[in-house]
């Protein structure tokens, strides 16, 4: 029987080799494999980082999210430990989220202010730096599987609206009715949204932004990062933007570089939270590149980026990390974020809020 | 009078400081801007790159892109030098651009698989790291236009497809009739990419892109990055995409990090070329990380990634790039991009060919 770890209050942590991994400063090979153990294989899974408190939250409720995190990150473990692909390892393990109407991503996606669910996902492979990235799909059953087959089978990285939909049907992708996609809890954080910005609109227009109930409801994303056998970093996001947006806002999830990114030459990177000021700190791509170039461990970069670098923009969420030494992060600067690892030895590690317990 | 250089050899010049700058290993300034002379400001812009040899192009074509360019950064410079905003100074230059027919943006912009113009922008301040950008519009005369209105009127980054039309009505832009965008030389282009690719889908999908006449056609972007004379750096593109696409398809002029990006504390970048490497390798942002983490020059940094990692990928196209001390860099690894430069001297720069003349 494995190990079976549950830590709540580690932020970051190692998984494998400790020592942080020096880069060359200014360095060529983005995209050259380093030499791997192919026991240092990881994965680890996000649902979403936001203002999630315990005295919020009813003990049931809890272990509902923590079941479903340990059967996502559980998923693509056994993926990794069988020797299979990375991709099929983030793809699968975030499937798993985007079924459950738990996290902002496939059913359970947060409406538009029209009423609508709109879905978006990107993956990116550290190896080919190939990527894929939708955006606004509404009948995809599962976006993460749409931005696979975009990377794959298209010669383009990035699909929008209807054409991605187009496409998602010649490949033959399972379509559902709109309707899979309700859940009546985002149904009334959409008309509480609506409402709150009614009363508010005349001071503040941006007020329900700011409360922590509607920035909740409004942000979310489901997110894998894996190291596999072969040494190759795989990074995955899916989500159902914000509650209530306009105007075919498009958050970070699907921008490569912002919600996604994944270089075999440093890390992969999946982000959540507010997704404006990940676009603009082009954040997961921020991360690599002060590995890379900085010559800093992932972990420094990831507290540096998440702790120092997206507040004083004024933005706040986390990311999931992992390096190619199999070294992760699970950083977040709201009060808690849905997160869990697994490491080549099978040890799992759960967590929901910030402090310790 | 102006001293007017017409050098159309130099890929890399200098304006201002010729010395390196020098940042802070991982520096956390992220958008600190460092002290400068206002007697520093600059402008840079392209009209997109490709397979532009002088004996395709006729003595009245070549001058007519020069006038043009030259109409382009005089309108920016002239802001510039009387004090103006970069923000101003990036949007006028570029809308000289959109508004003529000659190169893929606005009036002149490709048209998609579906016989219309889908249009991209997007625009960032190296202040605020403040950012807008917008997808797949089809009626808006100005996209760069509309981007900075995303920016500075809403609380998002990105808007796609009819939202951003509804926002930009919002706005008050001007709004045209999909016509105004129609020109016989993109149309004809159009007409070619399908028959060819009726030729050649059976032993290569992809051989279009490959053809240097449909891959010209295909692409073309332009762009405007600036320093002020309060020291902000500026960036911003505008394009009419890719010809023949589909799938509702992004290309890189909208991905913050890929197509545009500024940063006071490194350089503004904007790119053109084949967008999905852009995309891949988050080229904008990695020349400005590369700058500030690992140290280099705009000049080295941009050398790197446009003539080393693009082509690695097996990528094409080129950027124009302006760091806080005013050097300037306009590099490609095509045959050709259009480009022009002027410093705080007056001293004007045109270049189209890659070779010396």
């Amino acid at each position: 029987m494995r190990k079976i770890l549950m830590v709540f209050g580690v932020i970051t942590l190692f998984i494998g080799c400790n020592a942080p991994q020096k880069s060359e400063k200014a360095s060529n090979e983005v995209s050259k494999t380093p030499e791997t153990n192919p026991e240092n294989f990881g994965i680890v899974i996000h649902g979403g980082a936001g203002t999630i408190l315990r005295k919020n939250m009813t003990p049931e409720m809890e272990e509902a999210y923590k079941a479903k995190l340990e059967e996502a990150v559980r998923k693509g473990y056994e993926i990794l430990a069988a020797g299979g692909s990375g991709l099929d390892a983030v793809e699968q393990s975030i499937q798993v989220m985007e079924e459950s109407p738990l996290f902002n991503a496939g059913k359970g996606a947060v409406f538009t202010n029209e009423g609508k669910n709109e879905l978006d996902a990107s993956i990116m492979h550290g190896k080919t730096l190939n990527a894929g990235a939708v955006a606004g799909v509404t009948s995809v059953k599962s976006p993460i599987a749409l931005a696979r087959k975009v990377m794959e089978n298209s010669e383009h990285v990035m699909f929008a609206g209807e054409g991605a939909e187009t496409f998602a049907k010649e490949q033959g992708l399972e379509i559902v009715d709109p309707s899979y996609f309700y859940t009546e809890n985002r149904w009334k954080s959409l008309e509480r949204a609506k409402e709150r910005e009614e009363v508010e609109l005349d001071h503040d227009g941006q007020a329900s932004l700011y409360d922590p109930f509607i920035k909740d409801s409004k942000f979310g994303t489901v997110g894998c990062v894996v190291l596999d056998k072969e040494g190759n970093l795989v990074a995955g996001t899916s989500t159902g933007g914000m509650t209530n947006k306009r105007w075919g806002r498009v958050g970070d999830a699907p921008i490569i570089g912002a919600g996604t990114y994944a270089n075999n030459a440093s890390c992969a990177v999946s982000s959540t939270g507010w997704g404006e000021f990940f676009i603009r700190g082009v954040i997961a791509h921020d991360i690599a590149a002060m590995m890379q170039y900085g010559g800093i461990s992932l972990q420094e970069a990831s507290q540096k980026v998440i702790q120092e670098k997206l507040p004083e923009m004024g933005g706040d969420g986390g990311i999931i990390a992992i390096d190619h030494n199999g070294n992760i992060a699970m950083e977040f600067n709201t009060a808690g974020m849905y997160r869990a690892a697994m490491n080549s030895k099978g040890e799992l590690t759960l967590g929901i809020y910030k402090e310790s317990e």
